[in-house]
């Protein structure tokens, strides 16, 4: 069985709802960032990056939200959540997730994670100051070019859902101005109204 | 015809060197950085990120390293360069890519591109500061846990290594300390020494 570990308020949410919603058998562990959980011997043995989704399969261990998103849709074919054998419909699947996790990502952990990048508080201050801007930016470019409506690819459902609706999440923590996002929280508000992401995000905020 | 838009010294050359392994019919387009041509309106027609690489195909253009790398592979299949019909294998391939573009890229581009996460030039200073540690750390758990030899992913050569031997370019600049990483730099030089690699290189410094 599929074993998922996960902490709350995380990007291990899009990998969770993948599996969900491609009616995977599957369990999760909680991994609890409260206690530093994530930098235990016993977590860093499943994972040695120290941090969240790894999804742990009978050949081994898979981390990077893209990859295990794209597992998902290769392992569960009949989901039908990414277009597997269309090789330019699926790079750009690719695409746009890869977007998500090297540049999305990235601006937010600015607010909370600039110590893995400087070690003067004063730098930490600044990065976290930039946040409303930056992630701001990167949503602008979601909202005009990259999120066609009504799902990331256009009419089809995937893994690009899961994914903007995970990082969608932090929006308002991270200070962006959710006036210039209407189409950006339009899809939110549809995600959310999923049976599927309901029951997923119950289960984490629980 | 496929057309690769780059630029020297960029990460454009995970793909450059992937179209020419491919043995695919392209052409390639310098982007001139020194003259900041990427943030000029006719490439930021082709690539509103303002970024390299960007390759344009006969249905739409394609972004983002891991995504163009696997376009590649699903493109030109006989070439034999990812694993696609094994959901782990091809799983474990994105993750390594995702882990370069998203933490190792990203820990590197704090030397230079500071002004994406904060706007005090002090704090462009302690990022900078950081780098050999940061891009150290990373090269770090690929020379001990990821990179499995004599090719990323074992006996099999691949995308995984045309992106790894890409961003260890960098690591002198970085400052990092290579005694450390004697794996990584067996793995560079046996890239190095391939003729397709030779020329692609040649190529881009021309």
């Amino acid at each position: 069985m599929l074993r998922l570990h996960y902490a709350p308020h995380t990007c291990a949410l899009a990998s969770h709802l993948a599996l969900e919603e491609a009616g995977a058998d599957y369990e999760t562990v909680r991994v609890d960032f409260a206690k530093s959980e994530q930098r235990s011997p016993a977590y860093l043995a499943v994972n040695p990056k120290g941090r969240v989704p790894a999804l742990v399969t009978e050949r081994g261990v898979l981390t990077e939200t893209p990859a295990i998103l794209l597992f998902v849709c290769q392992r569960f074919p009949q989901a039908g959540l990414a277009p597997l054998d269309d090789p330019f419909a699926l790079a750009e699947v690719q695409a746009f997730n890869s977007y998500l996790c090297s540049t999305v990502h990235v601006a937010h952990a600015h607010r909370m994670r600039g110590h893995r990048w400087a070690d003067d508080p004063a730098a930490h201050e600044a990065m976290k100051k930039k946040v409303p801007q930056s992630v701001g930016e990167c949503f602008g470019l979601i909202e005009r070019e990259l999120l066609l409506g009504p799902w990331v690819m256009g009419e089809r459902y995937g893994i690009c859902d899961m994914y903007l609706f995970t990082l969608a999440q932090w929006l308002e923590a991270d200070g962006v101005d959710l006036a210039k996002l209407p189409r950006v929280l339009e899809h939110r508000a549809r995600m959310a109204a999923r049976p599927v992401v309901k029951k997923v995000v119950a289960v984490e905020l629980a």
